[in-house]
């Protein structure tokens, strides 16, 4: 919260800002927030995986959804990204752009940084550093979260072997059809799907170094990110649409949204290769972490995604961006 | 460049975007922005120093500024956070947030990677993440610097001593007057001035540890920063107004202008503080990397800022939110 530009109106206003909203959330490498820099060491034989991302207000998130949510959102869509390469969650920076205005008040920022609270005591993370500024606009959210890892154990997504199997954590498509709930376009009164949307749960704390052939997070949709992977290992995946787990919320919607499920976002679930000798040794260590794992296709040589149906027919998905590989 | 929200719209335009623009500026530890996150290994015995800013458009540049010059303004702003912690640059990730519309084209993208590119070479940094994301409103630029430095040399805010002189690199007040002359409120022919303000000098490359006792970089104008000196190492800082360096294209000026000067910010300029016989040795310091350096006033017991005329009488600043400490 440091070496903001002079061209900022109200310094008072904001050091105050940040002393009341930020600073309870700072850990030791912060320095408390009050000088240049923070400062972060790396413990010996380790080094950090570093993930950003920005959420913008109306494209990421909607003006009315809990302001508790939101900074929870973002660590955890980073967090996400921790655990796709298997590190440990460390710390994060916030760089927070507030709307002109004063819609975003105290008791809004008091539920937001309760929020990030929270979730610094779920994942073991704590606040070293940001900027506040701000905008006539939206309101825009980024964070760079860093997490730590034994050297040369990063799961990496350019290392899928054909004859692996395709497994995924959790449950597939919640989250895009939790959108459609808040967006008014389906119903689900268990509130379930909703939930999913705007708290995603990052996988971290599993352990998969030396299990694993490859690994990513879902956030663009499971097909477009096997693409992903099928890209960077230079690989066909083919999926089996039938065995992609569906929570039962999900289910009771019925098959219509089966491609909604495949193509849709927001997952922040992992996506994962493995040879068929490891498979045991994946299914205990999600059990030792209680997550839960299914296989649902096979790595092949050749390039690109396909998706089977119970038949073994070819589905062509209806949507989604990954035909572009 | 990873990891980004499901709710883009256009996938595939983002990352031919990151392919076109951004890769060529990535370094290896940014595993080629294929992957979910960078990976970054810190030298034995040494740490991070870490700063991140937002830039917004019309609060910290203008809509008509040089594409070129904001992604390198952005850089250099973290950097100078980084030359007053006495860290060296290492790497950046960048968070930028495009208005939607389509006025920040494929040739202003160029020329905005372009300037990140030339300060790359410039500081010897290069850049490990990102996302890009679309806003309705205006351009948002964020980014965090990494510097490294020994364990235990980091200059503080929070060490100055009564007794100690107090001294300033380059000189002072340029961004603040060259901000006017961008809005047609001042003349200056040279264009010196508002360069200044486009394109901060970051005083890195200078050796200071074991020099000065502390060191913090002017960002929010000298008084407001030596307020922050006083407040953090709870001492006072007393300032010769007459001492303070001018540029000669502010000079130029005359002398109504030398409030602004002391009070207006973007001067990254260090701000330093030093015992009298250490003062040959911050001289030499800044002479081998071929910095200005000028003495301008003295650290007190006390608390605040005051700010003496040529005849040692107290100068109360017309502006600037330094009355609050």
């Amino acid at each position: 919260m440091t070496g903001t530009s002079g061209a900022e109106a109200t310094k008072a206003g904001e050091f105050g800002f940040i002393a009341r909203h930020f600073r309870p959330l700072a850990g030791p490498e912060s320095l408390d927030l009050r000088d240049d820099c923070a400062l972060m060491r790396c413990p010996a034989g380790e080094e950090f995986a570093i993930s950003t991302d920005t959420m913008v207000e109306n494209v990421h998130f909607l003006p009315d959804d809990p302001p508790e949510t939101l900074g929870r959102k973002l660590l955890r869509c980073n967090l996400s990204d921790l655990a796709a390469m298997g590190a440990r969650p460390h710390a994060y920076t916030l760089n927070v752009t507030v709307p002109r205005g004063g819609r975003h008040d105290e008791s809004w920022f008091a539920a937001f940084s309760r929020g990030l609270s929270e979730d610094q005591k779920v994942y073991g993370i704590q606040l070293i550093g940001g900027d506040t500024t701000s905008i006539s606009g939206p309101l825009v959210l980024s964070a760079t979260v860093f997490g730590l890892l034994r050297h040369n154990t990063a799961l990496r997504r350019n290392t899928a072997r054909p004859g692996d199997d395709v497994w995924v954590t959790g449950t597939i498509g919640d989250a895009a059809l939790g959108l459609l709930v808040l967006q008014g376009k389906l119903r689900d009164p268990s509130g379930f799907l909703a939930e999913r949307y705007h708290l995603p749960r990052p996988r971290t704390g599993l352990h998969l170094h030396g299990i694993v052939s490859a690994a990513m997070d879902i956030s663009d949709g499971l097909i477009q990110d096997c693409g992903h992977i099928a890209e960077e290992s230079g690989v066909q995946l083919v999926i089996e649409a039938n065995a992609v787990p569906v929570s039962s919320a999900a289910a009771s919607l019925g098959h219509d949204w089966l491609m909604r499920r495949l193509c849709g976002g927001d997952d922040y679930e992992l996506l994962l290769t493995c040879a068929p000798e490891c498979s045991e040794a994946l299914q205990a260590a999600c059990q030792a972490a209680n997550i839960p794992v299914h296989r649902i296709g096979t790595v092949r040589s050749g390039t690109g995604v396909r998706v089977l149906d119970a038949k073994g027919r070819d589905i062509i998905p209806e949507q989604g961006g990954w035909q572009h590989f």
